[in-house]
């Protein structure tokens, strides 16, 4: 089902009790870009990853989210069914399209820019996203911090002044310090209107009254008026959008009336952030695929800034998600290896309706009639869907055993090291059987091939035009190549162990942390030169130089 | 006519002759936001807005550019018809849609990165804008320096080896430097291959053949091997995108089918940016409405980098545009006061349709079906429509004397200057009458306005929470001013002149220089607090306070 700002409330609270009762959640991201900079990081430690895709990827919008809500159905006897040939689920799929915007009522709303990386648009075009849509309809999105301060400004708006509770009196905007100084010059104009505002109040036939302004500092005057006195009670004030006529709208309501709208506007523009919150108190099983970049978009937007470290965002994600798994990382479980041809979730799905495994039966309760959303792969929602439904049959093949794949997430193109976990500490694998190698910017891959020859075959990393990271694939060579490069000396090339190379880069930390900032050109993603796809090529583990 | 990648080759000559023949050009843009941070610059120089304007707006897109391209009809004898009546035109109008995309056989284009303002693309989409029409459909572009690189790539790949003319013919790869070194162990996979090419080759009745290849770097080595020898000739390779049976497909080719294959990549590839440079040979008048904007845009993203000072960027723009006409400019003329409520394109466009101007008639050469994209206001092909029709009408009405408007352009929101000259050097007026005030964060408009209160009314432009720029209503007051502030130290506040200010600052201005750059924070942009919204009052010189 697809929710964007205008069916988000009337739904909201159906959502609320799904994630409330249901056994699992599963939820998949579109994104409106990947990465600003190739990570060129096959010999990252989980902790330069984190910073890479915090720097890299942080500035790019969370677009769609897909929810899906799995709940193991119940014979009549109210236990859950295991029969012999398959479980049964019922599920609530939504995937809700994210967008900010600002509600009519909330002036102080933020504006907010963010990065598109065209082939990342593209991608989406091609299968289906509809952008109009995201644009025009998308569902607003607070911080926690952003929330604070926007519920305080609220507090503000609608305050209730009980100490005047006679709507129809007159106020004394002269002795009064809560109102505002009014300028000599706009005294004729603040009488006149607050006598029309007292006669409209006292009018019962009127309902609504117009005030003309001949300026925005007018308009200020009179809403800081109305809003410290008792007329807040009782008045609804907007502004004709009309650009040649400017006047000030005015209507009664009741109390009972602007709590109603106090609420609706509180669930608007908090939006998408309290299905997040509802999903945080649910404590309940969070199923994702590849999740990492998921998570840290899923926090940074609509919870918390991202902290500045690795085992920082550990301690925040046990905390907010404290049990997490990963479709992703149960299927690359080493029994698997010749069941899967790769982890993509697609692939995953297809398998896993097959043999050894034993399919599932889901009910899809809110499939209603916009199927298009829910079918189409790479909209959140179907992905979310496959998720979840891959994770149950996951759980029922494993049955308990399922556990030990809880809180571990894959991590991609590191050449040793295939996932991290959130509950333990994350040792980078030992590493003496890889050097920093750095040249001149004309060498090519066969001069490292060259320069790496008595010790056998490598893998090459390129790291830029005049560095790489070159590991041998014999490891027993490794202390005959340190010492051989020790006695070398060339003014062509410098190879340093990576324990070395480690120890200097901690040196020099705080000078690259000024220049990753200095970004003048993160806008371009420089063209991959034939060096850097060769290190792709490297990095995706396609192939292997000798 | 919307123009799109689909449709940019085979209109591409028309589009080029109808520019090479008109008599003027309107164009306009759509952009995908419009700056990252407020302004706040009603005392700026024409120097710091140019600055502002570069740093704070650049990293959007331009992702619709409309061009209208006017005639002035000619009658039976030749000669263009100026009847009492009206003057007629023929206008070709184009509505390009721009975004970055990648052609099959370009894998060296660049990966595009850009910033999108919430607000802004919400604008677009309520008045029609199609983004998905815009990522699926848009024409790539390429500036200067861009399509010189891939040029230079493309000779590598498109070059014709003469010296070797038989096709046929064996090629032997271990005897010759040009070809790449082959190691050992692919050697077999690659004899054979070639082998296979080669009896493809002597085959006159296959026209393709597949190659399996087992790696990505197996099928380098053979795109290395054909592009150095003679089958680059008579050989179209490509790669098949299935992604679990990877194979290159390799078709016989003629000489001619590849040149057009090459000339028509070049146009694809490089563009809508030989639009602009075709508009820039034609050297005609170009006329839009609010310039400024749009024409560093459009110099940024298809020609040059823009250059660091407004001074360069006048130089490049005469060179480029040197004949350019504003219809805002035009309509803010002193003796229209009355007639235009404002100077927006659509009040414009509305006026000049009116008396005392006399209507022209226009024949739409190329509207065609789509007329969606040509009627609608915010459409760029329909605001350069109505951008050239009010253009037309004021030649009729200034006659020789619209001249005196060339080449200068409209500057809005700043107190004390209203437009800006290409041709001429721009002095600042006499500032000695503008304070700059520093004071507590505390301070709300009231306090400042107390401040000055021995000198009359003030305008208050807040630069920040703790600063702002006042100007005395009263010009005469400034001397008995600057002395009462000489005299008076608190530390609540400190009071500089205009002159001071700059002095003090242009000091600071290396530091400050650094400060722009490490801009952590450019995403997202702060909601208006209740004293930057004041100052945005006064910006819009919409109301002054006494």
């Amino acid at each position: 089902m697809d929710i964007n700002r205008h069916n988000f409330v009337e739904n909201f609270s159906e959502i609320q009790t799904v994630i409330k009762e249901c056994d699992f959640i599963a939820f998949d991201t579109e994104l409106s870009g990947l990465t600003k900079d190739r990570l060129n990081g096959l010999f990252d430690t989980i902790d330069e990853r984190y910073a890479k895709m915090k720097c890299n990827s942080m500035d790019f919008l969370l677009i769609q989210f897909g929810l899906s809500c799995f709940k193991k159905t119940q014979n009549e006897n109210g236990k859950t069914s295991e029969n012999d040939c398959c479980s049964t689920y019922d599920c609530w799929t939504y995937n809700f399209y994210i967008f900010p915007y600002k509600t009519n009522n909330s002036t102080r709303q933020k504006e907010r820019s963010f990065l598109v990386q065209s082939s990342a648009v593209a991608f989406l075009v091609s299968h289906g996203f509809d952008f109009n849509k995201l644009f025009a309809e998308g569902i607003n999105w607070l911080t926690i911090e952003e929330e604070k301060h926007f519920l305080e400004s609220l507090e503000n708006n609608f305050q209730i002044n009980d100490d005047e509770r006679e709507p129809k009196g007159d106020i004394d905007i002269y002795s009064n310090s809560k109102y505002p100084t009014i300028p000599s010059e706009h005294k004729d104009f603040i009488n006149e209107a607050l006598i029309k505002v007292n006669n409209f109040l006292r009018n019962d036939r009127q309902q609504t009254i117009h005030l003309s302004v001949s300026s925005p500092y007018q308009r200020k005057l009179l809403y800081e008026i109305f809003k410290a006195s008792q007329y807040n009670n009782s008045l609804d004030v907007s502004t004709s959008k009309n650009f040649r006529d400017r006047h000030m709208i005015i209507n009664k309501i009741t109390r009972e009336e602007k709590e109603k709208q106090r609420k609706q506007l509180i669930t608007e523009t908090v939006g998408f952030s309290r299905i997040i919150q509802c999903i945080v108190a649910s404590r309940k099983p969070v199923v994702g695929h590849n999740l990492l970049l998921d998570l840290m978009h899923t926090v940074r937007q609509f919870l918390h800034p991202l902290p500045n470290t690795f085992s920082e965002f550990q301690a925040m994600i046990k905390d907010l998600f404290p049990n997490l798994f990963d479709t992703k990382f149960i299927a690359s479980f080493e029994k698997f290896k010749e069941m899967f041809q790769n982890t993509s979730l697609e692939e995953v799905h297809n398998v896993v309706k097959k043999e050894p495994f034993k399919p599932i039966e889901v009910k899809n309760v809110n499939l209603s009639g916009d199927t298009n959303s829910n079918c189409a792969l790479h909209q959140a929602g179907y992905d979310s869907f496959i998720t979840g439904y891959s994770f149950a049959v996951f759980t029922d093949y494993f049955k308990s055993e399922i556990e030990t794949f809880k809180n571990k997430l894959p991590i991609t193109c590191i050449h040793d090291i295939s996932h991290l976990s959130i509950d333990a500490s994350n040792e980078t694998p030992d590493r003496n059987h890889v050097f920093h190698v750095s040249f001149l910017s004309s060498w090519k891959t066969n001069d490292i091939i060259q320069l790496f020859s008595a010790f056998g075959q490598v893998v090459i990393a390129w790291i830029n035009d005049t560095s790489a990271f070159v590991a041998l694939k014999n490891v027993s060579k490794a202390v005959d190549a340190v010492k051989a490069f020790q006695q070398s000396k060339s003014s062509n090339f410098q190879v340093q162990t990576y324990a070395e190379f480690c120890a200097s880069k901690s040196n020099g930390a705080i000078k690259r942390k000024e220049m990753q900032i200095t970004s003048d050109n993160y806008v371009i993603d420089i063209t991959p030169s034939k060096k850097i796809k060769s290190e792709s090529r490297v990095e995706s583990k396609e192939a292997e130089t000798i």
